[in-house]
């Protein structure tokens, strides 16, 4: 059974990707979860995923001999070797708008990524207001998402980006979280998308494991002092 | 014909890689160079791009009526139109090995980009003696490509990365480029690939054409007052 190894459930929006696409797909896997402590050479988690990955990064996906890193390599790898599952879109076209917005995320939504860390159990929402008065890049970003996920629920109709569950929910599954935790405002039917995501089996289950972590680490929190 | 828009071929490194991936598979495409002006809202580049691309970047390829952007999913999708081209590795292992090394490009490698900017023209080897002393992230990030590619060439005897030319090839030529232009030392073995990879026949038409260019922009130049 393939090993996806990944961080902190509450923190790691890299790990969320791989793991709800699995897990929402019905696919097995063991979950190796390695603990954030730094991102040192010498930490605990350097030392523990060091010698599985070549970018000392999770998440990877070890399947035997075979070691898939990076989220993006993941998703190709499980959508090809689980054809049943449809994880992209049958349609040629709508395959390569799923992929387009996939690597839209994977390199960018920087705004939103380095002020919006991913904080599942935070109520940030304070903090959210305030990113969004000064932050033009975060709004910017925000609307992108907006104008991106109208323009393709419009189109396929829901409920989902590209009808069923995809790669793309998945992918975009984190920006969910970091929405719903910053409270940032978005139009009622993108709300609503974010709260299909959040319901979803797979992503429920990485919530709940996300709150039930309760491991507050001072470099993941720059909002917050302690766990409130 | 699908028509590939691309900036600056001496300077859009993003633009390089579907380029170099079709040209050097014998894929007819139509070339639309738009060139760089500025990002700024109002530029014309942004004026032009805006309507085809809904990122408002370049490299976009438009088929008919299908929008592709963001390069790693121009890849899949024209990989997956011409299978023929065996654009991707035919191994399951050795195609999963390759979309990692390829993603792992896409959104890292952050140090080498930002401080060695892409200027196929320009000799920057004094300005690259000076980063190699100063830039442990540069360092770091060139040693892990060493690592990369020695192993990648060493299993599959080169003389490219996965043996003759795929995705992977046409992603790291950019790379090639910086490589080359800031003198950065590697070891023999790599030199010579990336020796190779510049005298492959749809690299060396981007380069010549980048040559061609003539095109000085200033905030494409930290390290240049003028062409010289």
């Amino acid at each position: 059974m393939p090993k996806l190894y990944i961080g902190n459930k509450n923190y790691s929006s890299w790990s969320m990707r791989p793991w709800v696409l699995l897990r929402q797909a019905g696919i097995a896997f063991d979950e190796v979860r390695v603990r954030f402590d730094s991102f040192e050479a010498d930490s605990e988690f350097k030392r523990a995923i060091g010698p599985v990955s070549p970018t000392g990064k999770v998440p990877v996906l070890v399947d035997g001999d075979l070691v898939v890193w990076d989220t993006l390599a993941i998703a190709e790898y499980v959508a090809e070797t689980h054809p049943d599952k449809k994880l992209w879109p049958a349609s040629a076209q709508a395959r390569a708008r799923a992929r387009s917005v996939c690597a839209e995320m994977h390199s960018g939504f920087t705004a939103l990524r380095s002020n919006c860390p991913m904080n599942i159990e935070a109520d940030l929402a304070a903090t959210g207001a305030l990113i969004w008065r000064d932050k033009a890049g975060v709004r910017a970003d925000v609307q992108r998402l907006v104008d991106m996920w109208s323009a393709l629920l419009a189109e396929h109709g829901g409920p989902l980006l590209f009808g069923e569950f995809t790669v793309a929910d998945a992918y975009f599954a984190p920006v969910c979280m970091r929405l719903h935790s910053y409270g940032l405002p978005v139009p009622p039917q993108i709300a609503a998308y974010v709260q299909r995501v959040r319901a979803l089996p797979g992503v429920k289950a990485w919530i709940d494991d996300a709150l039930a972590e309760k491991d507050f680490l001072d470099f993941e929190e720059p909002y917050r002092l302690r766990h409130v």
